[in-house]
Protein backbone atom coordinates (compact mmCIF):
# COMPACT_ATOMS: atom_id res chain seq x y z
CA UNK A 1 0.00 0.00 0.00
CA UNK A 2 2.60 2.42 0.88
CA UNK A 3 4.39 1.89 -2.52
CA UNK A 4 1.08 2.62 -4.10
CA UNK A 5 0.77 6.14 -2.01
CA UNK A 6 4.64 6.76 -2.71
CA UNK A 7 4.19 6.14 -6.67
CA UNK A 8 0.70 8.69 -6.58
CA UNK A 9 2.65 11.28 -4.67
CA UNK A 10 5.55 11.72 -6.95
CA UNK A 11 2.58 13.50 -9.64
CA UNK A 12 2.68 16.79 -9.77
CA UNK A 13 0.33 18.63 -8.01
CA UNK A 14 -0.11 15.24 -5.46
CA UNK A 15 0.81 15.73 -1.55
CA UNK A 16 0.33 12.96 0.95
CA UNK A 17 -3.02 13.27 1.45
CA UNK A 18 -4.14 13.12 -2.05
CA UNK A 19 -1.72 10.42 -3.07
CA UNK A 20 -3.40 8.68 0.14
CA UNK A 21 -6.90 9.19 -1.31
CA UNK A 22 -5.70 7.65 -4.54
CA UNK A 23 -4.48 4.64 -3.97
CA UNK A 24 -7.68 3.49 -1.85
CA UNK A 25 -9.65 4.40 -5.06
CA UNK A 26 -7.10 2.22 -7.09
CA UNK A 27 -7.57 -0.48 -4.74
CA UNK A 28 -11.33 -0.64 -4.71
CA UNK A 29 -11.72 -0.29 -8.46
CA UNK A 30 -12.70 -4.04 -9.74
CA UNK A 31 -9.52 -6.39 -11.11
CA UNK A 32 -10.21 -5.24 -14.75
CA UNK A 33 -10.12 -2.22 -14.42
CA UNK A 34 -7.09 -1.34 -11.99
CA UNK A 35 -5.45 -3.63 -14.62
CA UNK A 36 -6.74 -1.57 -17.47
CA UNK A 37 -4.86 1.48 -15.54
CA UNK A 38 -1.67 -0.30 -15.15
CA UNK A 39 -2.01 -1.34 -18.80
CA UNK A 40 -2.30 2.41 -19.90
CA UNK A 41 0.38 3.78 -18.06
CA UNK A 42 2.42 0.90 -19.51
CA UNK A 43 1.73 0.83 -22.71
CA UNK A 44 1.75 5.11 -23.11
CA UNK A 45 5.31 4.53 -22.38
CA UNK A 46 6.40 1.35 -24.90
CA UNK A 47 4.20 3.21 -27.94
CA UNK A 48 4.71 6.80 -27.09
CA UNK A 49 7.59 8.43 -28.64
CA UNK A 50 8.16 11.52 -30.56
CA UNK A 51 6.98 11.87 -34.16
CA UNK A 52 9.88 11.52 -36.58
CA UNK A 53 9.01 15.30 -38.28
CA UNK A 54 8.21 17.77 -35.31
CA UNK A 55 9.13 15.84 -32.15
CA UNK A 56 5.53 15.96 -30.53
CA UNK A 57 4.02 13.21 -28.81
CA UNK A 58 2.65 10.38 -31.45
CA UNK A 59 1.80 6.67 -31.21
CA UNK A 60 3.16 6.29 -34.57
CA UNK A 61 5.57 7.35 -37.16
CA UNK A 62 4.44 10.76 -38.07
CA UNK A 63 1.96 12.43 -35.78
CA UNK A 64 -1.55 13.52 -36.73
CA UNK A 65 -0.69 17.24 -38.20
CA UNK A 66 2.67 16.17 -40.02
CA UNK A 67 0.34 13.75 -41.62
CA UNK A 68 -1.83 15.79 -42.65
CA UNK A 69 -1.56 16.25 -46.11
CA UNK A 70 -3.78 19.69 -45.74
CA UNK A 71 -1.36 21.12 -43.74
CA UNK A 72 0.67 23.85 -45.06
CA UNK A 73 4.45 22.48 -44.66
CA UNK A 74 6.47 25.86 -45.47
CA UNK A 75 5.44 27.57 -42.20
CA UNK A 76 6.87 26.23 -38.65
CA UNK A 77 5.38 27.22 -35.36
CA UNK A 78 8.02 26.24 -32.84
CA UNK A 79 6.29 25.56 -29.05
CA UNK A 80 7.78 24.25 -26.16
CA UNK A 81 5.28 21.89 -25.44
CA UNK A 82 3.05 19.56 -26.42
CA UNK A 83 0.16 21.28 -24.39
CA UNK A 84 0.93 24.27 -26.58
CA UNK A 85 -0.30 22.25 -29.86
CA UNK A 86 -3.14 21.16 -27.98
CA UNK A 87 -3.67 25.16 -27.34
CA UNK A 88 -3.06 26.24 -30.68
CA UNK A 89 -5.18 23.81 -32.08
CA UNK A 90 -7.69 24.76 -30.00
CA UNK A 91 -7.92 28.15 -32.02
CA UNK A 92 -8.68 26.38 -35.29
CA UNK A 93 -7.12 28.91 -37.20
CA UNK A 94 -4.11 27.76 -37.37
CA UNK A 95 -2.97 25.47 -40.56
CA UNK A 96 0.85 24.88 -40.83
CA UNK A 97 3.08 22.34 -38.49
CA UNK A 98 4.78 22.44 -35.30
CA UNK A 99 8.19 21.77 -33.98
CA UNK A 100 8.12 20.47 -30.07
CA UNK A 101 10.88 21.85 -28.21
CA UNK A 102 10.28 20.07 -24.87
CA UNK A 103 11.50 22.69 -22.71
CA UNK A 104 13.05 26.00 -22.68
CA UNK A 105 16.69 27.02 -22.39
CA UNK A 106 17.45 27.52 -18.85
CA UNK A 107 20.92 27.84 -17.06
CA UNK A 108 19.50 28.09 -13.58
CA UNK A 109 17.20 25.39 -14.92
CA UNK A 110 20.34 22.93 -15.96
CA UNK A 111 18.09 23.32 -19.24
CA UNK A 112 21.23 24.34 -22.25
CA UNK A 113 20.27 24.24 -25.66
CA UNK A 114 21.68 20.61 -26.59
CA UNK A 115 18.78 19.13 -24.37
CA UNK A 116 16.06 20.46 -26.45
CA UNK A 117 14.84 19.55 -30.07
CA UNK A 118 16.65 21.94 -31.74
CA UNK A 119 18.78 19.79 -33.87
CA UNK A 120 15.66 18.14 -35.52
CA UNK A 121 13.97 21.66 -36.01
CA UNK A 122 17.44 22.73 -38.06
CA UNK A 123 17.13 19.71 -39.64
CA UNK A 124 13.51 20.36 -41.12
CA UNK A 125 14.65 23.84 -42.24
CA UNK A 126 18.06 22.34 -44.15
CA UNK A 127 15.37 19.86 -45.85
CA UNK A 128 14.20 23.25 -47.96
CA UNK A 129 10.41 24.58 -48.34
CA UNK A 130 10.21 26.17 -45.11
CA UNK A 131 9.32 29.35 -45.71
CA UNK A 132 8.95 31.09 -42.24
CA UNK A 133 9.16 30.03 -38.47
CA UNK A 134 7.38 31.59 -36.00
CA UNK A 135 8.44 31.29 -32.63
CA UNK A 136 5.64 30.96 -29.89
CA UNK A 137 7.73 29.72 -26.71
CA UNK A 138 6.37 31.06 -23.62
CA UNK A 139 6.35 34.88 -22.99
CA UNK A 140 8.83 34.32 -20.38
CA UNK A 141 12.90 34.96 -19.62
CA UNK A 142 13.61 31.41 -20.87
CA UNK A 143 10.91 31.29 -23.58
CA UNK A 144 12.26 35.11 -24.53
CA UNK A 145 15.90 33.63 -24.73
CA UNK A 146 15.34 30.08 -26.14
CA UNK A 147 13.53 32.54 -29.38
CA UNK A 148 16.34 34.64 -29.53
CA UNK A 149 18.75 31.67 -29.49
CA UNK A 150 17.05 29.86 -32.30
CA UNK A 151 16.48 32.81 -33.98
CA UNK A 152 19.88 34.06 -33.91
CA UNK A 153 20.44 29.65 -35.33
CA UNK A 154 17.99 30.47 -38.53
CA UNK A 155 18.64 33.77 -40.03
CA UNK A 156 21.75 32.52 -41.76
CA UNK A 157 19.76 29.63 -43.19
CA UNK A 158 17.50 32.44 -45.05
CA UNK A 159 14.36 31.97 -43.48
CA UNK A 160 12.06 34.41 -42.18
CA UNK A 161 11.67 34.15 -38.49
CA UNK A 162 8.82 35.48 -36.48
CA UNK A 163 7.92 36.15 -32.88
CA UNK A 164 3.96 35.92 -31.56
CA UNK A 165 2.24 39.14 -30.89
CA UNK A 166 2.57 40.55 -27.08
CA UNK A 167 -0.24 42.76 -25.97
CA UNK A 168 -3.25 42.97 -24.26
CA UNK A 169 -5.11 39.37 -23.87
CA UNK A 170 -8.82 39.28 -25.93
CA UNK A 171 -11.76 40.25 -22.87
CA UNK A 172 -9.75 41.37 -20.32
CA UNK A 173 -9.51 45.32 -18.79
CA UNK A 174 -6.40 47.80 -19.59
CA UNK A 175 -6.93 48.60 -15.29
CA UNK A 176 -5.50 44.98 -14.56
CA UNK A 177 -3.31 44.44 -17.18
CA UNK A 178 0.78 44.44 -15.92
CA UNK A 179 2.77 47.25 -16.85
CA UNK A 180 5.61 45.15 -19.25
CA UNK A 181 2.44 44.06 -21.12
CA UNK A 182 1.01 47.43 -21.55
CA UNK A 183 4.34 48.83 -22.62
CA UNK A 184 4.41 46.01 -25.42
CA UNK A 185 0.94 46.54 -26.17
CA UNK A 186 1.68 50.40 -26.60
CA UNK A 187 4.77 49.72 -28.72
CA UNK A 188 3.11 47.36 -30.41
CA UNK A 189 0.02 49.09 -31.93
CA UNK A 190 -1.00 48.78 -35.00
CA UNK A 191 -2.82 51.31 -37.08
CA UNK A 192 -6.76 50.48 -37.57
CA UNK B 1 -28.39 53.91 11.83
CA UNK B 2 -30.20 52.40 9.11
CA UNK B 3 -30.15 55.20 6.86
CA UNK B 4 -25.94 54.59 7.02
CA UNK B 5 -25.79 51.46 6.74
CA UNK B 6 -28.03 52.01 3.04
CA UNK B 7 -25.40 54.79 2.35
CA UNK B 8 -22.58 51.68 2.63
CA UNK B 9 -24.88 48.99 0.74
CA UNK B 10 -24.90 51.29 -2.14
CA UNK B 11 -21.35 51.40 -2.65
CA UNK B 12 -19.79 48.66 -5.10
CA UNK B 13 -18.55 45.29 -3.79
CA UNK B 14 -20.36 45.91 -0.46
CA UNK B 15 -22.81 43.65 0.84
CA UNK B 16 -25.55 44.22 3.95
CA UNK B 17 -23.47 42.53 6.56
CA UNK B 18 -20.31 44.53 4.98
CA UNK B 19 -22.52 47.74 5.69
CA UNK B 20 -23.55 47.06 8.88
CA UNK B 21 -19.73 46.67 9.49
CA UNK B 22 -18.43 49.20 7.92
CA UNK B 23 -21.45 51.66 9.72
CA UNK B 24 -20.48 50.85 13.22
CA UNK B 25 -17.08 51.48 12.60
CA UNK B 26 -17.75 54.63 11.83
CA UNK B 27 -20.25 55.22 14.72
CA UNK B 28 -17.05 54.47 17.32
CA UNK B 29 -14.95 57.03 15.28
CA UNK B 30 -13.86 59.88 17.17
CA UNK B 31 -16.25 63.34 16.33
CA UNK B 32 -13.29 64.96 14.86
CA UNK B 33 -12.41 61.78 12.50
CA UNK B 34 -16.10 60.81 11.66
CA UNK B 35 -16.34 64.91 10.48
CA UNK B 36 -13.45 64.37 8.04
CA UNK B 37 -14.81 61.31 6.88
CA UNK B 38 -17.84 63.27 5.76
CA UNK B 39 -16.08 66.49 4.70
CA UNK B 40 -14.05 64.59 2.23
CA UNK B 41 -16.92 63.28 0.50
CA UNK B 42 -18.82 66.91 0.30
CA UNK B 43 -15.19 68.54 -1.12
CA UNK B 44 -14.39 65.75 -3.80
CA UNK B 45 -17.87 66.23 -5.41
CA UNK B 46 -17.18 70.08 -4.99
CA UNK B 47 -14.04 70.53 -6.52
CA UNK B 48 -13.63 67.28 -8.26
CA UNK B 49 -14.64 67.48 -11.95
CA UNK B 50 -13.19 66.99 -15.84
CA UNK B 51 -10.08 68.52 -16.61
CA UNK B 52 -10.87 70.77 -19.41
CA UNK B 53 -8.60 69.09 -22.59
CA UNK B 54 -8.59 65.62 -21.53
CA UNK B 55 -12.24 64.82 -19.45
CA UNK B 56 -9.75 62.78 -16.82
CA UNK B 57 -10.67 64.09 -13.10
CA UNK B 58 -8.98 66.80 -11.65
CA UNK B 59 -9.37 69.32 -8.65
CA UNK B 60 -7.70 72.29 -10.97
CA UNK B 61 -8.29 73.72 -14.32
CA UNK B 62 -6.01 70.87 -15.97
CA UNK B 63 -5.43 67.80 -15.06
CA UNK B 64 -1.01 67.19 -13.80
CA UNK B 65 -0.66 65.40 -17.89
CA UNK B 66 -2.37 68.35 -19.48
CA UNK B 67 -0.26 70.94 -17.54
CA UNK B 68 3.08 69.19 -17.89
CA UNK B 69 5.00 70.75 -20.63
CA UNK B 70 6.78 68.02 -21.48
CA UNK B 71 4.07 65.78 -22.32
CA UNK B 72 3.87 65.16 -26.13
CA UNK B 73 0.79 66.91 -27.28
CA UNK B 74 0.71 65.43 -30.33
CA UNK B 75 -0.17 61.89 -29.53
CA UNK B 76 -3.38 61.58 -27.54
CA UNK B 77 -4.03 57.91 -25.91
CA UNK B 78 -7.96 57.69 -25.62
CA UNK B 79 -9.09 55.34 -22.82
CA UNK B 80 -12.48 54.57 -21.15
CA UNK B 81 -11.71 55.13 -17.76
CA UNK B 82 -9.14 57.25 -14.87
CA UNK B 83 -7.96 54.15 -13.66
CA UNK B 84 -6.91 53.49 -16.98
CA UNK B 85 -4.90 56.39 -16.91
CA UNK B 86 -3.16 55.53 -14.05
CA UNK B 87 -2.24 51.94 -15.30
CA UNK B 88 -0.38 53.76 -18.10
CA UNK B 89 1.25 56.32 -16.22
CA UNK B 90 2.38 53.40 -13.78
CA UNK B 91 4.62 52.00 -17.10
CA UNK B 92 6.64 55.24 -16.92
CA UNK B 93 6.88 54.67 -20.48
CA UNK B 94 4.11 56.77 -22.09
CA UNK B 95 5.20 60.68 -22.30
CA UNK B 96 2.20 61.66 -24.37
CA UNK B 97 -1.77 62.39 -23.54
CA UNK B 98 -4.50 60.95 -22.95
CA UNK B 99 -8.38 61.82 -23.88
CA UNK B 100 -11.03 60.10 -20.82
CA UNK B 101 -13.99 58.81 -22.49
CA UNK B 102 -15.81 58.18 -19.36
CA UNK B 103 -17.10 54.75 -20.58
CA UNK B 104 -17.76 52.40 -23.96
CA UNK B 105 -20.39 52.57 -26.06
CA UNK B 106 -22.97 49.69 -24.99
CA UNK B 107 -26.50 49.61 -26.54
CA UNK B 108 -27.36 46.47 -24.07
CA UNK B 109 -26.46 48.81 -21.12
CA UNK B 110 -28.11 51.95 -22.53
CA UNK B 111 -24.50 53.63 -22.95
CA UNK B 112 -24.64 55.62 -26.37
CA UNK B 113 -21.67 57.92 -28.02
CA UNK B 114 -23.72 60.83 -26.82
CA UNK B 115 -23.23 59.97 -23.35
CA UNK B 116 -19.60 59.71 -23.82
CA UNK B 117 -16.69 62.46 -23.78
CA UNK B 118 -15.99 62.07 -27.65
CA UNK B 119 -17.23 65.58 -29.00
CA UNK B 120 -14.66 67.04 -26.20
CA UNK B 121 -11.82 64.86 -28.06
CA UNK B 122 -13.40 66.17 -31.87
CA UNK B 123 -13.03 69.38 -30.59
CA UNK B 124 -8.84 68.60 -29.67
CA UNK B 125 -8.40 67.24 -32.83
CA UNK B 126 -10.17 70.23 -34.81
CA UNK B 127 -7.97 72.84 -32.77
CA UNK B 128 -5.01 71.07 -34.93
CA UNK B 129 -1.74 69.58 -33.59
CA UNK B 130 -2.37 65.80 -33.40
CA UNK B 131 -0.78 63.64 -35.77
CA UNK B 132 -2.00 60.26 -33.54
CA UNK B 133 -4.61 58.67 -32.08
CA UNK B 134 -4.16 55.73 -30.02
CA UNK B 135 -7.29 53.35 -28.95
CA UNK B 136 -6.79 52.03 -25.94
CA UNK B 137 -10.32 50.99 -24.85
CA UNK B 138 -10.03 47.60 -22.96
CA UNK B 139 -10.24 44.39 -24.94
CA UNK B 140 -14.17 43.42 -25.10
CA UNK B 141 -16.89 44.17 -27.33
CA UNK B 142 -18.06 47.83 -25.67
CA UNK B 143 -14.01 48.94 -25.98
CA UNK B 144 -13.47 47.33 -29.26
CA UNK B 145 -16.83 48.97 -30.63
CA UNK B 146 -15.65 52.42 -29.23
CA UNK B 147 -12.82 52.65 -30.57
CA UNK B 148 -14.18 51.20 -34.02
CA UNK B 149 -17.16 54.24 -34.21
CA UNK B 150 -14.16 56.92 -32.84
CA UNK B 151 -12.02 55.85 -35.53
CA UNK B 152 -14.38 56.25 -38.15
CA UNK B 153 -15.46 60.16 -36.60
CA UNK B 154 -11.55 60.55 -36.77
CA UNK B 155 -10.15 59.34 -39.89
CA UNK B 156 -11.64 62.09 -41.93
CA UNK B 157 -10.01 64.58 -39.94
CA UNK B 158 -6.60 63.45 -41.35
CA UNK B 159 -5.34 61.49 -38.17
CA UNK B 160 -3.16 58.58 -38.23
CA UNK B 161 -5.77 56.10 -35.39
CA UNK B 162 -3.57 53.20 -33.80
CA UNK B 163 -5.08 50.64 -31.69
CA UNK B 164 -3.32 48.62 -28.96
CA UNK B 165 -1.99 45.21 -29.37
CA UNK B 166 -3.82 42.22 -28.67
CA UNK B 167 -1.57 39.33 -27.39
CA UNK B 168 -0.08 37.12 -25.08
CA UNK B 169 0.67 38.69 -21.90
CA UNK B 170 4.00 38.79 -20.70
CA UNK B 171 5.15 36.20 -18.24
CA UNK B 172 1.89 34.23 -19.02
CA UNK B 173 1.92 30.53 -20.26
CA UNK B 174 0.88 29.67 -24.09
CA UNK B 175 -1.09 27.31 -22.46
CA UNK B 176 -3.64 28.65 -20.43
CA UNK B 177 -4.17 31.53 -23.24
CA UNK B 178 -7.21 31.35 -24.65
CA UNK B 179 -8.13 30.75 -28.20
CA UNK B 180 -9.32 34.06 -29.82
CA UNK B 181 -5.94 35.74 -27.56
CA UNK B 182 -3.82 33.19 -29.20
CA UNK B 183 -4.75 34.15 -32.61
CA UNK B 184 -4.71 37.13 -32.11
CA UNK B 185 -0.89 36.98 -30.76
CA UNK B 186 -0.78 34.65 -34.34
CA UNK B 187 -2.25 37.36 -36.84
CA UNK B 188 -0.18 40.05 -35.31
CA UNK B 189 3.46 38.03 -35.02
CA UNK B 190 6.30 40.57 -36.08
CA UNK B 191 9.80 39.43 -37.50
CA UNK B 192 12.34 39.17 -35.30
Amino acid sequence: MSRLVEQFERLPGIGRKSAQRLAYYVLQLPQKEAEEFAQAITEAHAKIHYCKVCCNLTDQDLCPVCRNEARDKTVICVVEDPRDVMALERTHEFKATYHVLHGAISPLGGVGPEQLCIKELLDRIQAGGVQEVIMATNPTVEGEATAMYISRLLKPLGVKVTRLAYGIPVGGDLEYADEVTLTRALEGRSEM
